[in-house]
């Protein structure tokens, strides 16, 4: 017979049917042995009476995590028995024969229930399999195919950027080197930005989810060594407000989807959709310093950049006075960014660029980049970079650029904020960190 | 003005609009300068007049891909002057005013016409302007997409698997190192096979587009060092054949979209649609083998595996013969397939995996895998692998896999395909072999 899935059952009350899945718990009432059964689609009561003598004897070895196929009568539910909270919660299947397809070891831990972080990396491949996990990762899901629907609506092609980059360019001590051939080194692409930038001359409009990494020593709750990145470029912009607004169209579609399909989901992990206005504020970092020692008499008006007090501390500010849980600081130092950045000629010295912070985290940096040859040429002198070092990016520049810009943003920190996640390692589904890389790395 | 794209000017004949994109050519006429602009809608024909003195004076420093913003009318072209093969061959803009918003030095070569490989790749920034570059990765866009949504569709969930692993597991001489943190060495994906796997435990039915890497010293028409691989796994099969007929119509529903959306781009390369049947043939290794010996005399049965003329000799006698440009070989020998292969219980020694072939290339590798925990186990111990070396994979088995199976597909080889492209290389947007990371390395 063949399967169907469980979500279907409802569709086949008084039928035989065959389903299969993993065992989820077990319960024995007396001689009745009660098993629920879990598939990709949900869960349902099964029932095995003693006077299926064979399929019986079979439900008594069962445990959780046994994978089973079984063929039983969907019932319904007698009125005192039905769990109105339950989508399956009026039916039962009163199985007539099992066929066990994998046995399961018992349990190390009990799935359900909070689990603390170390023990839910430790085993992944089974933590993995908790309802909690399997929903963060659909929400994830989500996000990912909702920020490609919305960019494609928009013009933006997808495009493949690499993570094996020739050249540490910008000396950054936070690459990973990788052994290439005869006896050469080959980088790990920390963002593929000089890559994006090259597309907006084919496409004008372009994205990428893709994977970078960042060879940096910190274990923080934020911090992951890889992740997915989120990236658009596009050109023929106004500055670098026309690129917020169209990151903000995408995070509003995100915030919409995820309402629609996944309010269940909120609910149970006690989270409620962030405030997203059409227009998401935004202020100057100095602004937001002066902001901040007014309120707050704490003075952070001399750094060039925000530390994590003081951004959790204005996404507090933003839900609170503006209406906002997102919040666009703009115009950071020439110094705090790479060399691509856009000066702004109205407000010399600083950078028509932008970092987005999400209930008290950056989720994402942006802003307009230098499209003239000449100039890029000069900045990346200024910093003592070599050019021939980045010829095959100038090479972009060197046959016309329109004025363009875009962002980066990471899925996983995007994921971990959504559904107010303590650490980004749990939206991540194999966190790398320094300690890290599936098992813990012995010291 | 609000810029429209260049698709939008035929509703606006009779007015004045702005338009902006990269000059594409330039043709002068006595004092008629005639430029064509290329925005990423499309072309279209302009022309500066004398008595825009202004306009005119700029239009004559316009060369090959400066970037511009110009105003202008758009009028109907006389009757003589239509070009019915042309999208825009039935209007032209009238240039009223000019911004220039990007020079360009002279092009080093002419972009349109045939360009040899190194010339292709050594430029890459600038050749991916031209429209056969862009129609490659509009293809390869959409082959992504709907390999996505087709998926979905059929219950599978997206996942982000990663690309730094922390073990050479299966020892092959094919894996990039990485210098990770406090001496250690991590390695490159050479698949997301265990990672796959252990989402079959998860949402039963899952995929995945990501990166791998093969340090493999191959410099061939087919080999690349980082690609893109499309690998799917799917839990609760029959066999091998369950899988062959899922990703039959991942590939059925590809070309046909292709069909819909690229009709022209195929015709303008000169390359016509697969024949693609509602089943794929099939044959056994053994039996593939038998019928080269009996058609060409030339013996291969006692190879392990196909020999790449005799893979094009297959899909050539697959089109003439079965109406088919794709063939599925199964049934390689256990000792040519990876431990987690399943061996078929009716062919001993004989494997339930499978290659796909499409013009004359192996594009796909699959089949089903050990689910069995202690069958794992002595596989690995059968190779002399070290159980304890994969104890986080194994952690899926140990706690209840159903049987599963799936496939890894290239991107670029898939896309190569569909278009007739000699070398993998020009499906690529930035590929990485021996010789290149963007620009040659030096030896």
């Amino acid at each position: 017979m063949e399967r169907i899935y469980i979500d279907e059952l409802k569709k086949h009350v008084g039928k035989t049917v065959t389903i299969a899945g993993w065992v989820d718990v077990r319960r024995d009432h007396g001689k009745l042995i009660f098993l629920d059964l879990r598939d990709k689609s949900g869960k349902v009561q099964m029932v095995a009476l003693p006077n299926h003598t064979e399929a019986h004897a079979l439900a008594h070895k069962l445990r959780s995590e046994w994978v089973i196929a079984v063929t039983g009568n969907v019932n319904e539910r007698p009125a005192k028995m039905v769990n109105a909270d339950d989508v399956n919660g009026s039916i039962e299947i009163e199985i007539t024969e099992i066929a066990i397809l994998s046995e399961a070891e018992e349990l190390p831990f009990a799935l359900d229930g909070e689990l603390n972080l170390d023990t839910l990396l430790d085993h992944r491949p089974l933590t993995l399999r908790r309802s909690r996990e399997q929903d963060i990762f659909k929400v994830q899901e989500v996000i990912a195919k909702t920020y490609r629907s919305s960019l494609s609506k928009q013009g933006f092609t997808e495009f493949q950027a690499p993570a094996l980059v020739g050249e540490d360019a910008e000396g950054g001590a936070n690459v990973f080197k990788v052994s290439y051939f005869n006896e050469k080194d080959a980088y790990l692409a920390t963002s593929p930005q000089f890559y994006k930038q090259i597309m907006v001359g084919v496409y004008e409009r372009a994205f990428t989810i893709t994977k970078v990494f960042r060879a940096e020593k910190h274990s923080t709750s934020r911090h992951l060594n890889e992740y997915s990145s989120l990236d658009a470029e596009m050109g023929f912009i106004v500055d670098h407000q026309s690129i917020m607004k169209v990151l903000t169209d995408v995070l509003k579609e995100v915030a919409t989807v995820l309402t629609e399909e996944h309010a269940q989901t909120f609910e149970k992990m006690g989270v409620t959709f962030p405030k997203l206005p059409d227009e998401i504020p935004h202020m100057k970092l100095r602004e937001a310093q002066q902001l901040i020692k007014h309120e707050t008499g704490e003075n952070c008006t001399h750094e060039p950049d925000l530390e994590p007090e003081h951004e959790r501390w204005l996404c507090t500010y933003a839900k609170e006075k503006l209406e906002s849980d997102f919040i666009f600081i703009t115009h950071y130092p020439v110094s705090k960014r790479p060399f691509y950045t856009y000066e702004d000629e109205e407000d010399p010295g600083f950078t028509k660029s932008f970092d987005l912070l999400f209930r008290g985290l950056e989720i994402a940096t942006g802003g307009q980049r230098v499209h003239d040859y000449k100039m890029l040429i000069e900045k990346l002198n200024g910093r003592g970079l070599n050019p021939d070092m980045f010829s095959f990016y100038l090479e972009a520049f060197k046959y016309g650029m329109p004025p363009h810009g875009g962002w980066g943003m990471g899925l996983e920190r995007l994921t971990a904020r959504f559904l107010n996640l303590d650490n980004v390692r749990e939206a991540a589904l194999f966190p790398r960190d320094i300690n890290r890389i599936d098992t813990l790395l012995s010291q």
